[in-house]
This record gives structure tokens, C-alpha cells and sequence, in this order.
């Protein structure tokens, strides 16, 4: 048996309408949970359908993945949104897609919020505790996915539900254990084996080095796979490989 | 203990952002049931929570309202939709409301379709049978809202949901025992006392006097009250005031 | 200089948002004319700017390309609605495209509305009469295109308006001159080369062999390009060869 | 002849499919520019067409009225656009509603931003800008309402443009001449003989008191009418007629 554990999230279903976006049915062969859009920012009901029964297929455990209301966005643009409205959206959206779940006769395993929500949560703290409330009147059995170390996180565990903290293989770390800045030259990891690298030695050892060149913590429970761009699938399948070969178990929390 | 039983249900949670729509609060004095928006047609989560918890208070059963994708037709205008996005928009949105119940500690009565949606699927077998799939496979004990006599009550029947026939009190109805089109000069009934007149034959005696002279049976489990319009919190008060009068029992089914 | 002329056109700036849809500026180097979507069923702000400034280049005319307001169904699910209605969103839609060309100092060449829009145009007198009348208010030097034979092509004569009769290469024909529905077996004409034989006999004879074995007159002032599927590049350079190697002067009216 | 002169302006045509709001038909009777919605915060085709023609029928000036993409929060929630974002919403909504003065034989007056996107393009010089160069593409006589003093009113300035420097005449200003924010106790004037002795005295002597006790100038010409509000028709009719007592000319400018 394994000592060490990660699960490989990755956001899906983010097709609308006529577009189609992502390679969901690939990916879903290397990660082990699916982060699925609500219809906010994308994703529409029978995108939705199909996601969560192309998770279920493939035994992937799928999370809700709510997102601010800014289709032409995609979510990625901040707002100025009230604790209240976060609340009542992430409810909202999370309960649509239980329903596609309960209908295919499982449930809900978690939720990632999308974007710059999930931006605006590691940070506010109202908005992250509006986010933790809507999961856990919504099914205190869900994990709440979060930054690690983030706002979003403490305000999940001040409510008593579990969490993942969710680090990045391809992007850089601060002192403080902060994302560098994508504005920042060196935001981004571009080698692959490098990526891999960190994301190995934040699961092993907790640790990840900083752009300051200091070893800080960082608590490992979930890696974020990006689902689109040219190299997403294979990324994926060589996190998932190097992972295994190191003998990581790869499962969802 | 009364032989006689009847719901009353009305529209409600129509408002969006900062429009405001209907009486919420005073209408729900006087019905037994609340047909609740779900953002497609009209409604939005804080509206969605608001609603719920006006319900909850005013010991009102609550079920969902879905409607067609046309916020700016507000769900009035026929759409060429399929039987498979019907399934998919009535879980979606049902799903949403019901996660509010939920939160709340309760949980939904009933579902009845909104606008085009309601009038498709009365006569429509296969929308009728997605709609009837969708509450389903969402929660079998939901009841099932529809016009007397219509393809969607068969759907649910044949699935083995609970249905509520609807009547109309200011609709005429054919000797077919349908509602006189609205294009038809005596579609409405305008005179309030003869609306009761009306609802009360059809709840005591199952007859209803058609467009053509002849008494029709119909089968009446609830009665639809406008909740819009100038006068309609007054008829509320009349028709529930007129109903006890004559001994009938006013309760969700 | 040639005898016959035809004017290719294709549907463009279909993408919305993050989401990405067919390959604009490759089919704008074989089409004469771009129909441009406008925000509601297709396309955003950013999107029209920028195919406004691609066609432009190209030196291909460029029309309005209005449609349902139904972005989850790309405006391809027939609404009720009226004609008013139409007129309404016509307007605003081409208003909208227009500010863009007038940004770039060109201005708007023609008008076609899409999908549903434009089917239901071919067959209904009041929302042919009202796109037309948009068109006609908004500038009536436009051209509006429409189904040939369409009770579009004639609202538009009828006001005075420039029209032009729309053909397709891959679609048969009926005794009547319309289209061969697409439910039906034969609706389609897989075979590129019999396609092309059709669209040039139809500009040089005026006419098309009909499923029912007759040849029944047609006006071919446009040809439907396709801009997506796998094989709508490949197309579009295959028809404007074989119609310049025909003789045929390929130009937006 | 009057040696003074302000214009009255007020947002319009902010209803929404089945959703009333303002009463425009009587505000129109005491201002002289119309802000009209072009369908992103508030307003859909129809009433944009019904708005035109009201305020043709009125001779009260009409001017576009963009805001954000953010229908549920009425434009009202600051969002993280980009300056070519803006350039591009401001210009297809500005397009749009000019679609709709042409078709009436008319054309637009002003452009003023709405809610969120009127309060960044005060102090954001990169949206101001954005903002400015859509109005000077579209139309380079339209004038450019801001709030006095602002970012906006100065990007005009610069690009040659007509600007209105609009006041508030109830809301309290500072020392440097901006407004008193919102979340502050003393930031409305609820009094409205107050509120009416503020304007008259921006007008005639171009300063206004501060909260600091000093006067400040400030350029005075358009001041902002509330539409909406149980008070609004009363004093749009208050302020109409004591600046007319007061011998200030009302005239957009």
C-alpha cells in the first residue's frame, strides 16, 4: 500500500451550446476528479448530462464547479459580487448539477469554484466563507477544493467540512506560499519535467521552493490538470505516469 | 372534516435583479401552494432564497417553476426545443430550486411547468414524458402539476408520480373539456362571482359548463391563481374566502 | 468580361467568447461576401470587431447576420415569435454590426438572417415584411438575402429593397422550388463534384433538376458556403475554382 | 435670453421584456436628455424602440445609455473588463440603440455610461479612453456626458469631443470636488429644497459647498435626474421649476 496520496483534478463539461471546448472523454482517463461547469460561465444543462455521465463511466468523482455570471467572460473577470449573491449563485449552480447526479443514480463528491471566483475566494474572506456555507447547506459531506492555504480552505474547515488544498505543477511559488503572479516573468513552469518535479516533492515532503530560493510548506491534497490547450492530454498522461512510478497513489479524497 | 378539497397555487419568484414582479408576500396568504421561478424564465438565486424562505414562513408548499431559456420572453413564447433539452432544462432548474429547500431544511412539494413550456406539454406526448422523467428521476415523490386532462398529467400517471390537475377559474373550457384558446372572444371569464361559481361546481360536482351548452366532466386538484395584475391579490382573497365558504378544505395535495 | 456572376457567401464571427467557432480567415480568401453574427445567436462584440476587420482586409463585403436570441441553441430552434419582435431585434442586431464597420470607415453591404430566423422568413409574410422593413429603416441601400423563391426575397422587392436569391450547393430540391426537408433521405448532396455541377448550372441556366426528375426554375444570385464542418475549407476552394474555370465572375452583388 | 443653461438628464427605457421600470412618459415631461439602456444592464430591443419614441414624440434629447454585461446585477457590480472590452460593449450597445433614432428619423445626441462602468471610467484613464474613442468612432458630434471633473469627461476632451460635466443634486460632495462615497453618513442630501439651492448655486456660480466647509468648483452641465424612486416624478417637476424660476435656461446641450 502507498504512503503517499494525491488526486488529479480537472475542469470539465465547459462546452456551451454549439461550442465545444476541451477533450473531456480523453482526460478523464488520467485524472481522478472532474471539476464540472454549472452553467454560469459555461457548460448548459445537457453538457452537464453528459459530463457527469462520462465521469460515472469512467469512475472519476465529480465535483460541482460554479463560476460568477459571465458567460462572455468565462468567468475569468472579477466582479464585484456581495457575499450574498456568491452564496445564493454557488448554491444555485451546485444544486444543478446534484440533480444531473442524483438522476444518474450517484452524487456530488465535491466543488471547485471556477476562476475568478476561485481568485476572489483565496483571498476574501467573506466570500470564501459564502462559498463554504452554500456547500455545506447544500451536502456537508462535500470536499470544498481550494488554494492551498487559502481563505477558502480555513473557511471550510472553520465550518467542519473537508477540504483539498490544490497546488499547481506549472506555476511558480512565493515566500509566503502565494502563487507568483501570472504578470510576473517568471509565473510559469514551461518544462513539463520540471513541473512534475514540484509537484513530486510537494506530495512527498510538503515543500516547494520558492521564487526567493527558500523551501516553504505547502499542502499537497490535489493537483490541478488543465484541460485545454495543445499539450493537455499528454501532460496529463505524464503527471499521472510519473506520479505512479514514484509511487504515488492517485485517487480522490 | 370536509369532504371537499382543493389546492390553490400561484405563480411566484418572478422578479429578476432589480425588477421587481407580483406580491409575493401577500399572495401567499391566501394560496396553498407556490409555483416558484428557476432562473430561466424569471427568478434568480436571491430571488430563488427569498421566495423559499417567504414560503417556509408562511407554511406554503413550494414546488419548482421551470421555464423555457427567454428571460426576455419571459418563458411566454413557443420554442422549437427537443425532448432531450426538455429533460435537461427541467432537471437543471428543479435542481437549483431544490438545493435552496434543501439549505433551508425542507423540500419540495411539486413541480409545474411554466408559460409555453406548460402549454407545450399538454399536448406534446414527448415533451409531456421528458418533463415527467426529469421530476422523476430528480425526487419520485414530487407531484406533478398540470392542465386537467393534458398529455403531461398522463406522462406522470403512466410513470407512477403523483399529478395534480389544474383548472382555470377565469378560462371558459370546450366541450372537449380544453380551455377556449385565448384568440376567442369569450375565452375569459371576467366576472369574478361566476369565476368562483365555477371553480366551485368543478370542485363539488367534477362538471364543467362548455363554450357549447354542455356539461363536461373535469377533474380539478387545483386551481390556478394569478398572482400579476391589478386585482389579483383581491380575487386571491375572494376565491379562498368563497371556497371555505362552501366547505371546501384548502390544502396542498 | 464574363457573362455569368454569382457571389459566394459564408456565415462568419460565429465564435463567442472563449469558445472558438470555424476558420474565418482561411474561408475568406474563396468567399465574396461575409454574413457576420451579431450577439445573439453567435458571436460577440470583440468577435464582430474583429471579423469586421478581417473581411475588411480581404476586401470581402460584409453583411448583418441577425438571429433568435437563443445562444444555447444557436439560434437553430424556431421561437414564437412576433413580427414586431423581429423588427426589433433586426434592427438592434444590425444597428450593433454596423457601428463596427462605421468604426472602420466601411460600411455594411448586406443583410441575412440566420438559421431559425431565416427559415421561418422563407415561408412566413409577416416576419419577412418585418425584416425587411428593418432592413429598409436602417439603410436601404443593404442588400437583404434570402431563401430563393422566399416570401424574404419578395418582402424585400416589395419595399424596394436590393435582394439577392440564395442557392445551395448541397441541398436537393423539390418540384416547387423549395428545399428538400431534411428529414428526408435524399436532402442532402454528399458528392462534392455533383454539387458544384448543380450551383453552376443553376447560375448559368437558371435552373435545377428537381427530385422529381424536372428541371424547375431557380434565381442564383448567392451560393451558401459552408464555414464549418471538417470539409468547409477544401469546399469553398473546390466551388471557386470550378466557377471561375466555368467562366463565372465570382462578386458580392 | 437667459444667461444660464443646464441640462436635466435622466435613465430610461430600463425596463425588460415583461418587467416595468421608471415612469418614463411622465419623466420625459420635466428633462431635456434621455439616457436610454441598449440592452446589457437594462433595456431589450422593443423598449429601446418604444424609448426612442417617447422621447422623439417629448423633444427631449436621447442619448445611449451602455453599461456592463450584467443583466441579474443591473450593471450595478464592477467587473475586471479590459479597455478593448469596453471599447467593443460600448460601441455595439451605442450601435444599436443609433439603429433605432435612425430608424425613426432621428439621431443620437450624448452617449452617458451606466452604473459600474460610468463610476470606473471616472478615475480609470485606460477605460475613459476606451470609452471616448468608441463615442468619437461611432458618431464624433455625439456628446460625451461624465461626472464632472472625471477621467471620462477629460479622455473626451482630448479626442475633440463634445463633454457634459454632470452633477448630482443629491449627493454631498469633497474637498477635491468628488463625490462623497455612498458608504458615508453624510453622502446624501435627503432634503430637497437642499438639494435644489445645491444645483442652482452649481450653475449660477459654478462652486459647491464641501463636507470639508470649503467651496470647491465645479462644472455644472447636466445635472442627474433619478428616474426611479416613489419621489422621482416629484422632483424632476421640483427642480424643473425652481430652476426655471430661478432664471436658469433647460436645454440639452
Amino acid at each position: 500500500m502507498n504512503q503517499y496520496t494525491v488526486d488529479l483534478n480537472c475542469d470539465m463539461g465547459e462546452s456551451y451550446g454549439a461550442w465545444r471546448m476541451g477533450n473531456d472523454s480523453e482526460l478523464l482517463n488520467y485524472v481522478t476528479s472532474a471539476n464540472i461547469a454549472c452553467g454560469y460561465h459555461a457548460g448548459d444543462p445537457s453538457t452537464m448530462k453528459k459530463t457527469v455521465r462520462l465521469a460515472l463511466e469512467k469512475g472519476v468523482a465529480m465535483g460541482a464547479h460554479p463560476g460568477l455570471p459571465d458567460l462572455s467572460g468565462f468567468g475569468r473577470r472579477e466582479m464585484a459580487v456581495s457575499a450574498e449573491e456568491v452564496y445564493d449563485m454557488v448554491l444555485y449552480q451546485a444544486g444543478a448539477l446534484a440533480a444531473f447526479a442524483k438522476a444518474e443514480g450517484t452524487r456530488l463528491h465535491h466543488l471547485k469554484p471556477h476562476g475568478a471566483l476561485y481568485n476572489m475566494a483565496a483571498t476574501n474572506v467573506e466570500l470564501a466563507q459564502a462559498i463554504a456555507e452554500a456547500v455545506y447547506k447544500l451536502d456537508p459531506e462535500l470536499i470544498l477544493y481550494g488554494l492551498a492555504g487559502s481563505e477558502l480552505v480555513k473557511a471550510g474547515e472553520k465550518l467542519g467540512l473537508q477540504t483539498a488544498s490544490e497546488v499547481f505543477a506549472d506555476r511558480t511559488y512565493q515566500q509566503d506560499g502565494s502563487l507568483t503572479p501570472r504578470r510576473h516573468p517568471n509565473a510559469l513552469i514551461v518544462d513539463q519535467e520540471e513541473a512534475v518535479r514540484q509537484v513530486v516533492r510537494m506530495v512527498k515532503e510538503g515543500k516547494v521552493l520558492s521564487q526567493q530560493g527558500d523551501e516553504v510548506p505547502v499542502k499537497a491534497d490535489t493537483v490541478c490538470v488543465h484541460g485545454d490547450g495543445p499539450h493537455a492530454r499528454a501532460f496529463a498522461q505524464l503527471i499521472r505516469e510519473r506520479l505512479l512510478a514514484e509511487g504515488i497513489n492517485l485517487t480522490a479524497r
